[in-house]
């Protein structure tokens, strides 16, 4: 384990609010869950919506993951340029020229799409020609967070059917996400919601089988769940996310034994202290534009006395209040936040600095943002 | 006026979520607050950490703006970059290289800055030499926020006295920003919490009178106090920055008759319906990767029945419920959703799509966000 120090010589030349991973941390996350994985008998296919990286995705299938699944159409094609394939893309898509941006990039690489509707049934189908692989379709099931997927067991199988009916698609399972059960702090609350999800899932593998579909895939869950996911539930894959950085939300989902989830906060944003003329609190640059506000506040707070609590304070500026008795830290000094919610966090910089434990510092892209193609193209 | 129609053939390869300006109201916004500023003999210097585009910052130039104002050092490059001189970074700064970067800005084109504490005073002065043209410094002054500034008159004298004592620093006046007051809905509150400020200011600029020094300028307020700044108060110059857009909440703060400000929307996020199998509800792709989370929703959807309310649901995802008795939209199509918190919706997205009055689209970038330079450029 390396220990962060923000006013290490290495930082003194990155601009802050700059993102940071504890490449330590990152590296025993991933190495982690993929071991839970393994030990379950359950593949992996972890989100890249959390980081955005191709740096971490290349990690992620080195450690064993069976694939990488991504939220967006723009994602998917930020990774499969760096060379990722055999990608999945989460959610079901349509409208613009998405579907044929998708099916562009199937013609580079294998990729999985979900659907939950006959419309994108018809429009992959329609954009596909007989020299080209069929394409690996998903059912999105909606498993109670109410957002998208199919809403029964029998438009399910009504949906499969469709799919297996055209000739450039190919039904390979089924997926359902149970986003409103991850961040459940109680750990039988969230044990509940999990089971629910995964008898939904269930419920309907079972229904495929009996009309006559394999069922390939079942994938779903995410790191607040994976506990219960890995045993007596029906995924074949888990497509966990924060699992690799974590955050002050995930620091309070506790496990059924009241610990903490085993994976440590490997995210954080550098700031300066950049003002602090009144007593008992200190000024950093970084606030809504440097942190995702859904979630708690940082609660680590590395060069800072022990204590210490950090609040939004507009666009650009944190204050963090100090704990009776104690100083400031000298204008100019530098600070590491505890990432707050850890995916848009993320989403907010162009790059993370990767501290390794031999003290180098690299630079990794965060790509596939939104309007980030755009505004490097002209304009149509 | 043009109506914005989200299904417009304009918008169709447009990928979604994708920020669009309505250019009309945006051109009627800035030509509004520059007459009122006429009307009353005080400068506009509007602030670009609404907008980071060069594009706007030009035009509110050629309206009459006498200078543009700047949250940070990135933003100050970029828009120094593309032709905009004479501008104010209105953050006190310090810490890394950003004195220097600053320095070297000045170098290329007249800068102002703000200082809140000697460090910032003997920082610049030692990293100017006599070839330097003389950089002008505010003083920046806590005006209620608890934020930034020096928080008594005498202090103000004091650093104005240090500023004035080093040769290649020229003190130029003060500055005091009340973030708290902008967003307060009530007017009678909003107008106190602006008197008070205002007040900090006049009692400040008259102690630097009667010490000898001359305060050429006195600079601060926002969009939702301006309408009580323009008269009676110590302002040479306003750095208003949300009329050029609005958004969900400063559609709730309102003039002391009642009426709201007067100025339009012009900012939306284009999202593309992309679920619909639940009754009353349809899922868009718009989340908290792209509408600013610190702020009511949405509070204008065009293209979903009227009284149709938005909620997140996720970094990707928003339902939008539907007042009973309407359809949702067919899967595929686009919706218009006004701004929430507009400066912090802006930094989610690389580029807008600015519709004009003749049917064009235009593409402008969104420039000096967190991390761009060091992604762009190779590791330290």
């Amino acid at each position: 384990m390396i220990s962060l120090d923000p006013n290490s010589p290495k930082f003194q030349d990155v601009a802050t609010p700059a993102l940071v991973i504890d490449c330590g941390a990152l590296q025993a996350n991933i190495a982690s869950m993929q071991e839970t994985a393994a030990r379950a008998g359950i593949f992996l296919r972890p989100h890249a919506k959390t980081h955005k990286s191709l740096e971490i995705a290349h990690r992620q299938l080195a450690a064993g993951a069976i694939g990488i699944a991504c939220a967006t159409v723009a994602e998917a094609e930020a990774l499969a340029s760096g060379g990722i394939d055999n990608l999945l893309v989460t959610a079901p898509t349509i409208g613009g020229n998405k579907l044929a941006r998708l099916v562009a990039l199937q013609r580079r690489s294998p990729l999985t799409v979900t659907v939950d509707h006959l419309a994108q049934v018809d429009g992959f189908q329609a954009l596909l020609t007989a020299a080209d692989p069929p394409l690996a379709v998903l059912v999105d099931i909606d498993v109670g967070q109410k957002r998208t997927g199919v809403t029964s067991t029998e438009a399910v199988v009504e949906l499969a059917r469709h799919i297996s009916s055209r000739p450039q698609l190919r039904f390979a399972g089924i997926q359902g996400f149970a986003g409103q059960a991850q961040h459940i702090h109680n750990a039988e609350n969230r044990r509940d919601a999990a089971a629910m999800a995964a008898a939904i899932l269930a419920d309907a593998r079972d229904a495929l089988k009996a009309a006559g579909f394999a069922v390939g895939i079942v994938s779903g869950s995410g790191t607040g769940t994976s506990e219960y996911d890995f045993s007596d539930t029906p995924y074949t894959e888990l497509q966990v996310g924060s699992y690799i950085f974590m955050d002050a939300d995930y620091g309070r989902v506790v496990k059924t034994d009241g610990s903490r989830l085993p994976f440590r906060n490997s995210l954080f944003v550098l700031a300066t202290v950049v003002s602090a003329n009144l007593p008992g609190q200190f000024t950093v640059d970084a606030g809504t534009k440097a942190l995702a506000f859904n979630g708690p506040a940082p609660d680590r707070i590395i060069g800072a006395p022990q204590g210490s609590t950090y609040s939004f304070a507009g666009d650009e500026h944190g204050i963090i209040a100090l704990p009776s008795g104690t100083a400031a830290p000298a204008l100019g000094a530098r600070v590491l936040l505890g990432a707050t919610h850890c995916d848009p966090t993320v989403n907010l910089h162009a790059a993370y600095h990767v501290a390794d434990r031999d003290g180098s510092l690299a630079l990794w892209r965060v790509t596939g943002r939104h309007g980030a193609a755009q505004a490097t193209a002209p304009p149509h």
